[in-house]
């Protein structure tokens, strides 16, 4: 009982909030209205199988990607208070680069391998992803103002 | 006649031996084995049409903006010593961004519409808008060495 109070709880952070902000947005014919949290968020945290080869990448999929780095790129926006640019370059067979570009300066540059299984073992493990991605970026923007702002 | 042999003294300038180099490593059959580089680059200053809306952006076009900012990659490359990484995000109706990136530093952040209409007017042109890009990136990377070198 007390575990399902935690879990409950980690949908409320910053970044879970944004990222829900980020799938509702995505939601255009309210499909999922009244829906939990932890139902909207389900997709992430599924297991599953390898990819065949050759296979090409469900819309799903890459919206998961997409959202998870613009919820990231809307909490760097919050915290150094300029445009976050998200590009999500990802080929058929779910292989590419995910980048956040903040001015001139790259604060995130991730090589996405199988992007139809991208997600999480748990909401935990996916907060502490981002808090580590968010805090690199914002380390970066700290350490190079400059190229930021340009 | 002696605008004819200014025409090909610009074939042999830097950028202009790498882009051809560029062009000839795409041709995996030797399809253009003993073209002139006049002939190889004849693409890039041909005048096109709009293409409809809708249409498919055709291999070729997408091949003379990947080899146009690889050339330019190569040459900043070059100029700096570290590497330049070309992220070509063009969508198949041919609208998207280009960037070059070394290390954290975005050096390049183009814009692209109708990419099927890639090129120039003249070569001098092209000359004169590869020098611009090329000198506003090792600007960049002159200012900011540490963001480059991460």
């Amino acid at each position: 009982m007390s575990e399902s109070a935690t879990d409950t709880s980690i949908y409320q952070s910053a970044f879970m909030t944004e990222l829900l902000r980020q799938i509702k947005a995505h939601d255009q014919y309210g499909t999922h209205d009244g829906w939990s949290a932890e139902r909207l968020l389900e997709p992430f945290f599924r297991k599953r199988e390898q990819g065949a080869a050759g296979c090409t990448i469900d819309r799903a999929s890459l919206l998961r990607v997409t959202t998870f780095y613009q919820a990231l790129a809307v909490l760097i926006e919050g915290e150094c208070g300029q445009m976050a640019s998200l590009v999500v370059n990802i080929n058929e067979e779910g292989f590419g680069r995910v980048l956040l570009l903040v001015g001139r300066l790259v604060v995130l540059d991730k090589t996405v391998r199988d992007a139809g299984r991208f997600g999480f073992a748990t909401p935990q493990a996916m907060q502490a992803e981002a808090e580590k991605l968010l805090a690199v970026a914002t380390g970066l923007i700290g350490k190079f103002p400059e190229a930021a702002k340009l």
